[in-house]
């Protein structure tokens, strides 16, 4: 928590203090800095307190202690969201679910493990494995993120076009709703739950409808087999086919993943580079897992598929040293970019995977446009494509252009019949994109929900639906952005 | 239609004839008389009137009409629901969608197509079959119910282990809501929708938030291959344990299934006979798909797990002709049982697939304690158990008695931690049974979203949750029954 110094402390923070006790608040603004947003920096607010609860008993507490006083409160997990779901607008005090982190219950014959919020992903995985299981939903910031957070955003992850995102794998939640009341959902694995789908509903609602305090997951068992491949193609157009192709094959890869040339350029100065030729349009890596048997079947149609399509080199992983370097490479995309650019920001659109060629032309206009280099990340199985949108902050007006040309990225998503966000959310940064498929009664209708959970919008306000004013807003969180 | 005297019509009648003309609207007694109720047979009530739309124009001035007349409204498509989801309290105008029944769009290339409500459910698979493709949900009424009434339901089907029930095959939804507006929700397979999933809380909603009018469904390419296994079972903890044997080898079948001796009794007195020995216990119905190479190594150690747990006798479908057969006996199976019972009733709980035999125990002790044969029809595989209570409505009393053993085995299902409802719904038959397990506050978050779709409770009354009175309203239920 860091030295403190000893000053007057306002009303609702000694509140706070009362609850979890003195070392568990934060409130000085050198503290409270790091909050000011998650992982998508373009937008900050300095939040009024931040505090770390332990229980779901001190979760209600809070939650009654903050509704008496009227202030706006944030659950937040990791920080690692991108779209800003967690980032204050300015005076909210911030739940911090990351002491809740422990695995409450795990039952490997039933499959399901309880955990709380702040369960790291990857660690249910670590410590499954070696009983043969792990967790499916694999987000690339899967080291850090918590679990609770995966539920709030629906966060997806390369394997999900095989084994889907969050909301598939969640069989049950307990939540603390805004009026301070526990409420339990869900049961043990049952396909069609009676009465309305709340599991769903509470699932990616971003953290607008209550703050969860348990969760139950499905966990899965190991395949018997996995199998790895890469393919290099000097045309998108050539490699986008094959895409179709092996799903027209009907194989359903564990991951089928495609990133372009400036993508590579950057994994490959990042910290596990693999090698690829720099001069290629672009790659695909394609997993195959199941059941040992019929893998080979599908590499080998995979691989006749790749080479019907141009393409130039393709192999297949040798062991599982190679495998998983070519996937840290991949999973390092994101990051990478900070070894080519001083600031990049990661859009999240969703097209028909028949579409990809002609989006990646219009994206290579809207660089041309804005003066900016943008690269591409595709989760390309279920059509998840992830622009990368190259600048630099320090120059003046870069910001700016660089938020205007990821909104056009994302109208053009939207304009050949996809979406704004694949698996990373709307937070702050898409609300006003909401406006791209939704119209004012299909908002109306969201919004309506919201107010059963949170009549006063008093969690999480600002997030998720376009804001009376929003115009206005957009200029100021561009004025608030320093990195 | 039928003939109709000439007689003063209502002003109701009157106006939807208006909307849709004379011959799409039944108002006389012996013609309603069908649709006192649905596939659930123990709550009748008569309608006020039936109106056969053609089109959401015509869904939307109906429901303006009746808003506007205060007169409440089902809708309803093929009425094979089996918990009285469509059938009236009394008084309600039923707006049928079986007119509305045309394929509007078939996207190969991108997997999906779309239909109208009343679009029946076998024949999507039945067109699109020659090219490769099918539909996955696979209901047994699915020769004769219709999408709408899927989505309605969130049907589920022996098939839905491996590809889950209704709501993981539905992309989009066009709506009516209660207030004549037209919502379009969903969109094209992206994996999380932006905003609040509707779509997941449409789907399942038992016709009580809004009418569809047009559904985008997920089409799957037909798996490579198929291989059926039929393994007979002299005790039936022998062939529940076979069932966690197959899942914890980590194989998912496409389907697994179990029927009692009570129910095998059925179906080898019904259409399909296939020749089961008369006294084994159970047999389990085991099916495996996917890539062909695959599907192998799969049966055989399926083979190996039945005969480790003491099977009699386990064999493969020599070809399709044989796997049909087994199938279509299996199909029959609550039909089958009004060849050894003037009447019965369906109920359908969930359990956790390893309390099965403990399960199975205390409903035996419950068709002891009613004098009421029970025969036990399980999706094994998902938990998913129906018990079917074969009763003679004829004998007095034996009707409630029958509904009462019914609620008891939910109660059951409910006490070892599972659910009231795998795949039927609550309806009408169930609703009082959801404060087995919802307290009073989850219902009310229930009944807060209705009211956000539907606020004066218009559409559908009476159904999915507990009513004031209820228990007044079974004994009048009771009365009404009429075989």
């Amino acid at each position: 928590m860091g030295k403190r110094k000893k000053q007057h402390l306002d009303r609702v923070v000694q509140q706070l203090i009362n609850i979890v006790g003195e070392r568990e608040v934060l409130y000085l603004k050198e503290d409270l800095i790091a909050y000011e947003c998650d992982g998508y920096t373009m937008a900050k607010g300095m939040p009024r307190a931040v505090v770390f609860v332990k229980s779901k008993e001190h979760v209600v507490e809070v939650v009654k202690c903050l509704n008496k006083e009227k202030i706006p409160y944030i659950a937040r997990g990791a920080g690692t969201g991108l779209s800003g779901g967690a980032t204050p607008l300015g005076g909210e005090v911030i739940i911090s679910l990351v002491r809740m982190k422990r695995m409450l219950h795990l039952d490997l014959e039933n499959r399901k493990a309880v955990v709380e919020p702040g369960y790291i992903n990857l660690k249910l995985t670590q410590s499954i494995s070696d009983k043969g299981y792990y967790y499916a939903p694999d987000p690339s910031s899967q080291y850090a993120c918590t679990i609770g957070g995966n539920v709030a955003e629906n966060s997806g992850g390369a394997h999900c076009l095989k084994y889907g995102v969050t909301t598939n794998h969640i069989l049950g939640l307990e939540i603390v709703l805004p009026n301070g009341e526990i409420m339990e959902i869900g049961a043990d694995g049952i396909p069609d739950q009676p009465g309305y789908d709340l599991l769903g509903l509470l699932t990616g609602s971003e953290g607008t409808l209550g703050i969860v305090t348990k969760i139950t997951v499905k966990i899965l068992k190991n395949p018997q087999g996995k199998k790895t491949v890469l393919a290099y193609y000097d045309d998108i157009t050539d490699a986008s086919q094959a895409v179709s192709d092996i799903i027209s094959a009907g194989i359903i890869p564990a991951a089928l993943e495609m990133m372009d040339a400036i993508a590579i350029e950057g994994v490959e100065a990042a910290a596990y580079p693999v090698g690829h030729p720099q001069d290629i349009a672009a790659f695909l890596l394609i997993e195959v897992d199941g059941i040992a048997a019929g893998i080979d079947d599908q590499i080998d149609e995979i691989l006749t598929v790749c080479k019907r399509n141009n393409v130039r080199e393709v192999k297949v992983a040798r062991d599982e040293a190679e495998r998983a370097l070519w996937w840290a490479n991949r999973k390092m995309g994101f990051g990478a970019m900070g070894a080519i650019s001083p600031d990049y920001l990661v859009q999240d659109g969703v097209i028909p995977r028949t579409r990809l060629p002609e989006v990646l032309d219009q994206i290579a206009a809207i660089s041309k446009r804005y003066e900016l280099r943008i690269a591409n990340i595709f989760h390309a199985g279920d059509g998840n494509l992830h622009p990368l949108i190259l600048y630099d902050a320090s120059v003046p007006g870069e910001s700016e252009r660089a938020a205007k040309a990821g909104s056009e990225c994302l109208k053009v998503c939207a304009d050949v019949g996809g979406s704004i966000t694949g698996e990373h959310g709307v937070g702050i940064e898409k609300s006003a994109e909401m406006r791209f498929i939704f119209s004012d009664e299909e908002m109306a209708a969201q919004t309506d929900i919201r107010t059963v959970f949170n009549p006063e919008d008093i969690l999480n306000p600002g997030k998720l639906f376009p804001q009376p004013g929003r115009c206005v807003e957009v200029k100021q969180e561009m004025k608030k952005v320093e990195v």
